[in-house]
């Protein structure tokens, strides 16, 4: 007996690929630091199949070409939104068989170390990443985000007025300490003519600032004000959407011990956790679920 | 300015909670072993813009369930997908503010010591799951499924024939070792009268024997070959979805030192790898995609 | 100013290699799968002091070692101990600039599949450990050991007449859950004519049918008797070492729901964790300090 | 049979405790972020023997103790080495029947966001980490360190010149990648009057400019010096322990593509890795072994 062959797509996974740009000005270097993921749908039914592999790009070929593009492609290497732009329109322009193309990528940022040509240090608050979609002749839809980035309130931070029932017996709070994990994944409306460094750091110093500044009364609320922060700052961003673990910090009981804690001792706790995830669009007329391959940023 | 809140959910993510079944016969006991997650949307766009909790149920309230359900689902909390099943059903039915639920559960697999009444040993071969979905007073969607699950073929694998351009500098092979990890989700067409634990075990032995014995031309080959055994044994299943990384094990020239490999010392390598997807139905006519969530199984 | 160099030492970690036996028996295969660390000693203060290599055998010769020594050391390679002391042997033998050489292998287990000739499942209950050491021309130390064995007891557990202070708040029990995974570490009294197979599997069958037997009035009273019947078992083992994170399973009040929970459903907790380590020898007289590296199985 | 208990400890590993400082100035906030493991030896062979627990301190007294030290150590709690000195204090001068204790404390960087007063963001950097020791009436030791302390340079780094034997088929370089994650660890020379926050980032920058401006012919060359730069800059320290990985990054040959690769596109490899260990010493009249766990900071 035999069956249908449904969705299905392939490519190379996680191709860790280091540009060095050598030329920058008088002997000084930069570097890129990319983590890189291509995924192809289109023709290859009959590798499924019958196991011909006639239309297959091998996942070898894959990684050669984000290898070799990561010279070819010059300048466009220096953002993982442009190199991805080019990774994506080479595979769909230059591969007959294939029907989409979604590139992603994993960018590590590194600092120079004080005014040295060529050392540097990996800075590890956050993961930057991009995913670049293109299907046919569309226009590519660009993603960028980043993820892992930690921040904490140790006050202006209330919880209360919540929902009764029977399960319900977290006591209400007027103070506490709020932390999370953020991921969060942004659409821009275009592919072209962006700074995509100047953006990417503009919309993280955005929901920073923001997160910073921000008294809340749930996490939902203060997710929802830095997504129409970085709205209100990044123009050209259509909707932003963000996935926030809530990195409980439980107050001690410490006067079985004669100690008063008064919110300065905390337990970190790593599981479970609220887990909150919320879209913020300019208007709901956009609909930008193309942009995201399914289930980004949603877990 | 202020901006549009698009889709959101929430929930508790990652409960661990272990269930001792003291009541088996004479003193025997048994166990399960579940990490258990629940995201649920509705009327929440208060908590995000003005900060008023008031239809909230709080995380901490979906823990207590979930912790609660472990003793009050009585039998049904032998299998993960009954469980699931349970809590989906509280949620929908128990909390008006509630539009769709979404339940996901790892579970730990364990094995007795023997014919101790009371020792036992976590087995780590895979992590078993379940997602079970509702919305409203539609039927819910069961979706089982395992990952991390490692095999390996030591030959009967070849790969050759394969599309040509630029950057095809892969050779064709004859004979190489063939692994993956496989992480795999099945949707059942019911909910009800499903022996669920007895369902997973001939999933996972058909997947196991028929990668055994399949000779392969491509790991896309080998999946679908897999995915069909799977709805050959099981008729519940509607289709099945396979991630595979091809675990690369590459030849090893030992020439220089004057040894000769033939075909017996490789490299494993952890990145990049290949990473195959695919879905294999029944029929194109029936369209399971409301029963993952979005993304689930691709990446 | 420049200061002394004091211990120091280098070599190649994880190297990763499968080896398949194809010659086993009429076609069928056989396959170990380990990740190699080489740790060398010796005249190497050059290296460092004035940055000259001539004494340095480069990481990348010991990556070729192991990977040619995968063929070249024939029937030694089957178990992770003797493929180890083939390895260093050739290090501190054929190298003379070499004072110590320490060699660590992680094996990863596999099963065959069913009857089949070429397919295999990996099981990952726990990985298997060996450390060979020797130092010029001393006989080689032999360290076998394994890590991430989980194992629970639902009953059989007491804990209580502890001692009391300040912060001593803990309920004593008798009757709790009790899991750990355990990493152990056993030193034999010789390098030669061992099936190390054979004694492996024998001390994790031991340790496991001890534990699953044991009744239990603290980690530490249990270790300490699975280690005497490890002893008991393997009359080449000089002692064992056992460091057992007590993995906690808190009891849930769940009277607050209505709900009774008679020892049936427990909290799986992360961190912080009990961690117990002992050692168990045959007689205080025998010193096998020198098989360990310094902090092996103690954290 | 019976045999004989050896070397044995125990204790609670991992207690996360968060303390905020809330008196600082004018409302403002700081924070430490701790992961703490303390470890004991004592009189504890009956809780291993007879089960009997009369001389044991409970794993919960010691997280109860680490939390409410939190609070109860005031402004000892501000550097990870000063808190971990009370808790040693503690453990050893007040439960009679410990002999020897050992505090071992991760802590977490986190900066201020702008100027806010109550706003933070995790810096991943580097863990810092302590280790203090103390046995009976003995000086307690104080090892100072950090981990995952990621750096690279671009040129500057030769690697030639190296030992020839058969399984040496590395081709020199005189212009390579070198990139490691340090480890390292100093142990101090006495345990008072230090400050051990200035201490740190004095030790942190002067690894971090050493490595930067260092002209590399190895990397044990480079450790070596930036072990003497740490002297030098610290004179309360005596000797540092560093164990530096070499993450390799590959150059790509990419002439098959027809793009010349001027050492500008590498290939981050994941393992195996290269691993350098080495102590920089005041005098090799100076014993420092005491002042470390058994194997830190070697692997």
């Amino acid at each position: 007996m035999s069956y249908v062959l449904g969705h299905n797509q392939y490519g190379k996974a996680e191709v860790h690929v280091v540009r060095v740009f050598r030329d920058s000005r008088e002997g000084r270097h930069d570097l890129v630091d990319y983590n890189v993921s291509v995924s192809l749908t289109g023709d290859f039914d009959d590798a499924h199949i019958t196991g011909d592999q006639a239309k297959v790009l091998t996942t070898d070929a894959c990684k050669n070409t984000v290898n070799a593009f990561a010279k070819e492609a010059g300048d466009a290497v220096r953002a993982p939104e442009s190199f991805a732009l080019a990774l994506a329109n080479h595979f769909m322009d230059d591969i007959p068989q294939v029907a989409t193309v979604k590139i992603n990528v994993e960018a590590f940022p590194w600092q120079r170390i004080g005014e040295e040509d060529h050392g540097f240090r990996r800075i590890n608050d956050y993961i930057r990443t991009v995913t670049v979609r293109r299907s046919g002749d569309d226009k590519p839809t660009v993603v960028s985000g980043l993820k892992d980035y930690v921040v904490l309130k140790t006050t202006d931070s209330e919880f209360h007025g919540f929902y009764q029932e029977k399960y319900t017996t977290l006591q209400p709070t007027d103070d506490r300490v709020m932390a999370t994990s953020v991921t969060a994944q942004w659409a821009h409306t275009t592919d072209e003519n962006v700074d995509w460094n100047a953006s990417f750091a503009n919309v993280v110093d955005t929901m920073t600032t923001s997160f910073g500044a921000a008294y809340s009364y749930a996490l939902q609320h203060t997710i929802f004000e830095m997504g129409q922060k970085v709205l209100d700052a990044e123009p050209g961003v259509a909707e932003i959407r963000m996935s926030a673990p809530n990195k409980h910090h439980f107050w001690i009981d410490l006067s079985p011990f004669g100690v008063e804690n008064n919110n300065e001792v905390f337990h970190a706790d790593d599981r479970p956790y609220g887990l909150i995830e919320a879209t913020v669009q300019r208007s709901a007329d956009v609909d930008m679920t193309g942009a995201y391959e399914p289930g980004q940023a949603w877990s």
